[in-house]
């Protein structure tokens, strides 16, 4: 039988996890305390902001939310970056994408202190990704899909795996996760010449796109494991990347849109919030 | 007919476009200059250095030895680290490898600049490579391949490629290079369950491994490009991953060992101390 793979038990496990970290880090006096910045008042912004509030007082975390209106200039939202660099009593920072303005999510790597880079955007911890450093900080959305794929048990060694989309934020990383933990890799794209001979021969396909329903039953084997890391909507639904029935009919796990990688993802930042303090401790 | 891929005219081109910028830079009153730092007397390690250094020279980069006895402490190694950090007149620092004593790779990289990290491998960089920022410096064996691939001419948009080997100091920069560059990208190693699989349909195959002939005519398709980065010996003679008679009959174009790749990578290092000099310019 085909087994869904959601991804609420997975965020639980990792928060509970976390939990105990962060009460041993409270009994050496270490309060970890999370920075979000926000710029303007994007819709999905606020609500994934409140998502990762609500994760973090769970976890036990402090939270400090430095809100700026959309019209305030990039020096001044850079020098807010830099005093919470300096500032010893926050331990992550999350900045919410997008950023309105002339602002991109490089420059906000270039100026982010990577040891508060709760979301591994700075060259040094995705070079330290590279270098499959266990103690740096990654990019969530990837880390959440290896969390899920632990939590049920899906082996990812010697496996043939097929991720499909390569973006800098996803599909590159989750590419180097995969590697590191020993798995074939095979990375396709939109320019890919043919993206089904790569996923009908993968153990494990996982879809990065967000090309709504572009997975279908044919570009899957019998039997395979199914990630939907994307996110769109249908006829006012939300859906993912992989068309959920007639996958689930062939593959023997595939993951839920919404309700599968999605949900772990602030559990992931919770971790990394947690994990960023216990580095902050040691140095 | 098939097509012998030979590194020395690739060598020479990207060396006459580098005594161009160093010309350049020395109008502006800067004189690239490189440290290179040597621990003891490994017999290839010596050879590759003074390889280097005949490369340096022809480009018109002074070249500045800074050389160790075997016995050295770390720390003594890691303090002349930090002082050419500090050496404005340096540009680059080649720290020649294998290192003696308790000295990894990973201690190196956590104390060079990655401004002078002429071989790419501080995780700032390999941070820079994951983003695709143009101005970073690379790891030299991979950018020796990709500019192998430029100088005949071979594109890589839209290819399917596979990479054989997945270190982190070829196989894994390799395949971020390649999916920067929108190739189809399948990583596969030791661990893969059929690696054939793999190579057969790819269009273009590079291996580094270090597995003398490993990659047979039976591993590739007819036409495709193969790539050898590997290096040993077979009855005392040097050769590749490749077994290069058979391949040579059913390739389009193939890399000979030696005269392939490796005689690349010392031009590809000059390119990057005039790099590495030209980004602490305009710093």
């Amino acid at each position: 039988m085909t087994k869904e793979l959601r991804g609420k038990p997975v965020a639980k496990a990792l928060l509970q996890q976390t939990e105990k970290t962060i009460e041993d880090l409270k009994k050496i006096d270490c309060y970890p305390t999370l920075a979000i910045v926000r710029v303007g008042d994007d819709e999905s912004s606020v609500s994934y902001e409140n998502a990762a509030i609500k994760t973090m007082q769970r976890a036990g975390i402090a939270v400090e939310p430095v809100i700026f209106k959309e019209e305030t200039s990039s020096e001044e939202i850079l020098q807010a970056l830099d005093s919470l660099n300096k500032n010893t009593d926050i331990h992550g920072v999350l900045v919410m994408q997008p950023l309105p303005g002339t602002l991109s999510r490089n420059d906000v790597a270039r100026c982010l202190d990577s040891n508060k880079d709760i979301d591994g955007l700075t060259p040094e911890n995705l070079g330290r990704l590279v270098e499959n450093d266990p103690i740096a900080l990654f990019p969530s959305t990837p880390k959440a899909v290896m969390a899920l794929l632990d939590f049920y048990d899906i082996e990812v060694e010697g496996k043939d795996v097929c991720v499909i989309g390569s973006s800098p934020v996803v599909g590159k990383p989750l590419t180097i996760m995969l590697l590191n933990r020993e798995a074939s890799v095979a990375n396709v794209h939109i320019k890919t010449k043919d993206v089904k001979q790569y996923t009908r021969q993968a153990d494990i396909v996982i879809s990065a796109t967000g090309a709504v329903e572009l997975v279908t039953a044919d570009y899957i084997k019998e039997g395979a494991v199914v990630v939907d890391v994307g996110f769109g909507y249908k006829d006012g639904k939300p859906v993912g990347d992989v068309k959920y029935d007639e996958v689930f009919a062939k593959a023997s796990a595939v993951t839920p849109v919404p309700g599968g990688v999605g949900s772990i993802t602030t559990a992931i930042l919770a971790e990394q919030v947690a994990q960023a303090a216990w580095n902050q401790r040691s140095n």
